[in-house]
């Protein structure tokens, strides 16, 4: 790989287009050229990047010529239609999208977990799920220790998740709400202001399972390159705006202590301890936006499970960061390293 | 017990004590006076019972003379300062508080777990947490057929549960937050709008679980007359106004099917289904709010246990009604049955 890239980011003014701009700014990725693209309707808008204004240009299979990375995240109809052109240019695409995640050939890939696989792709690296990245990232040390046998998640998902859209949408809404105007949501399919939903992504018959939570059972096994962890999920929306939360519970292979749990995320990459039981000060999105770091808090034993392997305990992490940007420029950040 | 009573409320100015006086008139409660007590501060306000107005009286020793039930809703603190007198003037006081709960000498009641523990009483009565309330109230059918081993849950807790002023501070703070106006919140300990947090009782240094989940642990052990029930909870406030949700994962002693417990489900008092899987419909707080049933929906087989022993299924229910002023109203009903 090129030290000096040419990078492409396709979906550019998107929710994640946006902060993968200021992932690559702030970390000093090291960019020969930025090309910024999205669909015609946004192509001639102009964006900063290091001071300088880069006009939107239309996604098309021409796009990629001379570039040497190419960021997707624009939904997995885009990342699969446009994927041949990527190849073809010679480009290596880092995909946010589901499309690929599942492909036995394209790496699923947590910095932070398994760099190693990031190196061995053909042509494209799929960027996980934003719920599996923000539950796994802090499990995996704890699994390299001991290892995690079953974990059953409860998320609190914010509206980021659905696009920037979505978060206006959620704004505007609780703010017709709170007017006792009526408000017509295009985006989210449920009452958004004072609610919680369960995640609209589509429920499998046969299991009863969403598209979001099957991601974290599946996903989880891919990245942990262990077929044997069980992983359940319940996905839930909740009305906030771009950072998830989720209550984890987890069982490992031996006995296991909060402080055993504790000293291992000390030194945990990605992650910071925020458990401070006195002040009654633990993960809150809020804190948790804008920040590169997943916050992990409540860590206890599980008092169900007398042999003393279970911990529960509640992280938060921006889903437009870790969850999406973040992890991408990471993954680019293996490529060119 | 008489059957036509003198009912007396206390706090019947709070959001609790407003929604029991709804419930005793929406259910025919037989009431020969209603009795309606509060803080000095409340005293002399009036408020409407079966359409005349009641004038609220300062809450003192000499309140109960006469009365036949006694309604608390007014804070353990409260409930513990006048059992004695409730006890002198030969009434029955049914407690919306924490302070007699765990009682050996109290029982604690669901009027469809355990309704015959309601007679057996010595003057006091204890109405459960509601998150507890609504977390069994669905699992005590199941639990009937094939013993339930374990339950993990992570709740979705409203404002309401933390009193009115708290549900109006919801919406102040978010009507600042959506203008960039700044807002001093003064009941609830953390930022609320558009942010969730870990509930703001105190954690046990020892455990780590706090209050609300520790309720949760014990109670359920004892209304269901089960010690060996295995509970773990995360309790979680949202900005919700006044329903309750709870991802809940439980383990029966053999295995079972979500028909199964749809087909319990279906015919249990106090609970309605909603599992629209093809319409991506499920409980909500929104559905709930000013509902007796408490919702339940998103039932599967918890594909990460293989034994089949193990459920996931998504609860929603009205936190002042089921799970505080309905059930108080339905003990009493109990009484005068």
């Amino acid at each position: 790989m090129n030290p000096n890239p040419v990078v492409a980011i396709a979906g550019a003014t998107g929710a994640v287009g946006v902060e993968m701009i200021r992932c690559l700014e702030e970390r000093n990725f090291p960019v020969k050229e930025l090309k910024l693209l999205a669909s015609a309707r946004s192509a001639g808008k102009t964006m900063k990047f290091r001071g300088k204004d880069i006009v939107v240009e239309e996604l098309t299979e021409a796009s990629f010529k001379g570039v040497d990375i190419a960021f997707f995240s624009a939904g997995g109809g885009i990342s699969r239609k446009f994927a041949q052109a990527v190849k073809e240019a010679g480009a290596v695409m880092i995909d946010n999208s589901s499309a690929y995640r599942m492909d036995p050939n394209v790496p699923l890939v947590i910095p932070e977990i398994n760099p190693e696989a990031a190196l061995h792709h053909n042509g494209i690296i799929a960027n996980p799920n934003c719920s599996t990245i923000i539950a796994i990232t802090p499990l995996w040390p704890i699994h390299k220790v001991n290892r995690v046998k079953r974990l059953v998640a409860a998320t609190y998902q914010a509206a980021s998740g659905a696009g920037a859209a979505a978060m206006e949408e959620l704004e505007q809404a609780t703010r017709a709400f709170l007017s006792g105007e009526p408000f017509e949501q295009k985006i989210i399919p449920h009452p958004y202001p004072f609610n919680v939903f369960s995640h609209n992504s589509n429920v499998d018959p046969e299991t009863g399972y969403n598209e979001e939570e099957l991601k974290m059972v599946k996903e989880t096994k891919k990245i942990f390159g262990d077929d044997n962890i069980r992983v359940t999920a319940t996905c839930v929306r909740v009305p906030v705006l771009r950072a998830h939360s989720e209550a984890l519970d987890f069982e490992c292979e031996n006995p296991i202590t909060p402080k055993e749990v504790r000293d291992i995320l000390a030194k945990a990459p990605g992650v910071k301890i925020v458990d401070d039981v006195s002040a009654n000060y633990f993960p809150m999105p809020k804190d948790a936006s804008g920040k590169d770091d997943i916050l992990v808090g409540r860590i206890r034993q599980d008092i169900s499970d007398p042999s003393g392997r279970s911990i529960a305990m509640f992280v938060a992490g921006d889903q437009l960061l870790k969850g999406a940007a973040l992890n991408a420029v990471q993954i680019g950040e293996l490529l060119v390293r």
